[in-house]
């Protein structure tokens, strides 16, 4: 995200005080409209945990997007901005049977699920509805990698579609994970082999499996930048060709980094330059925003963000940067090799970029008392 | 801490929804004494960032406590619970101009400081004031370390003192912190040693430095029990004798976990119990509250609170313990060998120990659309 001398100047004059973070909608707008472009004929869902902004919600709205929603909460959210039930998916496997109803009462009629326990309470509380079994996957090649906290294996996922189907559910199809920010396109091929499996064995037992979920995981540029969203539908479409044929399920992706991340820029200001020797070649540079004020994501270093300073044109030096908290696991990065300008001080602004997605919503209510961080939309 | 059938139901009652942190004011007063008792020549801080709830802070008011703080919201609660000024103690190293000067206007007179560029904020926006300078200490053995974020070399901090006498300040002392939930009472004394080096050398430039801060870290029984509090007042006080001789330093302490974690009780709510494959030995056990609603000290397993449930009397299994968030990463323990009851199910209350520090202000805004943990206080 290029932002001009003018805009910085309006940006800042709006944000008064740091930390602030800045969302562009326009250029969440932009990159929906990118990989609806890349992804012609999927259903593209955004996954509205990455940034609930309600102005971001409604241009997505607006620009036709589907939503992907963890809770009644963003159920809530993605209805006020305009959204239609029917675009919205429950992509969280794990719910409780109160807010199962609670969407379904609004009329949501598609569930995400990994298990015999969560199908019982979808069986329950949304009857009829269209599930979508989820699958382990691999998350190897991405920087925010997924565990194995969701998904069963395809032997157990046979077994659930089928007791789907016997129990008045629609056994709509199946999705997987490859790992949020996924840097390698060839990372979804060995999910798409093992679903199409899984998509045989249940056509021969007469069920009709339609819908293929590929996740999200599509990455953004940061301080390294990502290949372009292209090559990964190449990649994903390639996959889809050699392991389904000409009979591809339904393609449908959940895309929230890619959409929200390069939108936003957050306004940080430097508290503190100081060294711990005078031996000490890095200087520690603290900023008033840090792990527990919405860089949840710098935890083990894994996100590395792109940083913009006014001193940028000087020579620049090693620096350890930390959060302003009083823990001190409050580090954002210490082994990432960042240097910052020499002229950096105290009071200076430091814009964290590409912090659209997964920045507002994980800070903390007020750690060490200091407030959340801020949203301010433009236009 | 024991909770009886009668309280528990009490509580519950009182509870409604999870997740909830149940907070006993009087648990916290009785771990304040008894840590007074301990240290009976010292100035106890209770620092609040460990839990600011304004009940728990009133009940410290009368009890005699002093406080330490980290922001300008952690000063108003402690003057709002009824603290005097004179018994507040900024002990964070790293802080904003405008919240020196406002802590000044409010009375605050003595503040920590590590660096030169700290030092002239105090000086223009806290002429005048007491400062004590925070040295590097090691904190291995501790369960949340405090690795190198704050503290300087000593040969820095004799610098720093003299330059803060010249400024107008009052060089009052020292200070270290040897890492939080420090088991092993031998970690004080390297630090004390170090600190009576530099008393001397101050001494030897004219200075009269006389406050000793030892910081917190004094540990609580989690899963695993911890050493009497009296083990650590021996200990400290031993140190200050084998280095300091006759002449000690007027001792300064800050717990927050030792009179915060035992006061609390999260009751959490089990989503889902499942399995990802048919051969996995684990269930694994998703909670309504995990490290993004509040359980941020089990990042990488560090503080490993003991569970009760309802079926504790029954058999148990080893469990995998997940929290309800979408994120991969919201897992508390995967490796640490917890086993529950087998008759544990969905919907079932489980009630995590010890949780009264370091919790509720940790707790995401609302990543997922999920709402902050709410804190009750009893009585």
């Amino acid at each position: 995200m290029t932002v001009t001398a003018d805009e910085e100047l309006t940006a800042l004059g709006a944000v008064g005080r740091t930390p602030c973070l800045v969302i562009d909608v326009e250029v969440a707008g932009e990159q929906y409209r990118r990989i609806a472009s890349a992804f012609a004929d999927a259903e593209i869902h955004y996954a509205v945990k990455a940034n609930p902004e309600p102005a971001l919600l409604r241009a997505l709205v607006e620009a036709g997007c589907r939503f992907d929603v963890a809770s009644r909460t963003e159920i809530d959210l993605c209805l006020a901005a305009g959204a239609s039930p029917a675009d919205l998916s429950y992509g969280h496997p794990i719910k409780k049977p109160g807010d199962i109803a609670y969407a379904y009462a609004r009329g949501v009629r598609l569930f995400a699920f990994d298990s015999a326990g969560e199908l019982d309470k979808i069986v329950t509380h949304a009857p009829g509805s269209a599930v979508i079994c989820r699958l382990l996957a691999s998350s190897d090649g991405a920087r925010w990698p997924l565990s194995r906290k969701f998904g069963c294996t395809g032997e157990m996922a046979v077994d659930l579609m089928k007791a789907a189907a016997v129990c008045g559910l629609d056994p709509a199809g199946l999705a997987f994970h490859v790992g949020s920010q996924q840097l390698d396109p060839g990372r979804w091929e060995p999910s798409v082999a093992l679903a199409a499996d899984i998509f045989r064995t249940l056509e021969q037992s007469g069920l009709s499996p339609r819908i293929l979920n590929a996740g999200g995981g599509f990455p953004v540029d940061y301080r390294v930048s990502a290949l372009p969203i292209a090559a990964y539908s190449v990649a994903i479409h390639a996959a889809l060709f050699r392991h389904f044929g000409h009979r591809a399920p339904k393609l449908m992706i959940e895309p929230g980094r890619y959409i929200a991340a390069p939108a936003g820029v957050l306004h940080a200001e430097v508290v503190l330059v100081s060294k711990k020797s005078y031996s000490d070649e890095s200087r520690w540079v603290y900023l008033d925003v840090g792990r527990f004020g919405g860089l949840a994501e710098t935890e083990d270093e894994a996100i590395q963000y792109a940083l913009a300073t006014a001193h940028d044109d000087g020579p620049t030096g090693p620096v350890i940067l930390a959060g302003p908290t009083c823990d001190s696991v409050d580090i954002m990065y210490q082994h990432a090799h960042y240097e910052l300008p020499l002229a950096l001080r105290a009071g200076d602004v430091v814009r964290i970029l590409g912090t659209g997605a997964y920045t507002a919503t994980y800070a903390s209510v007020g750690f060490n008392g200091f407030p959340p961080l801020r949203t301010l939309t433009n236009p």
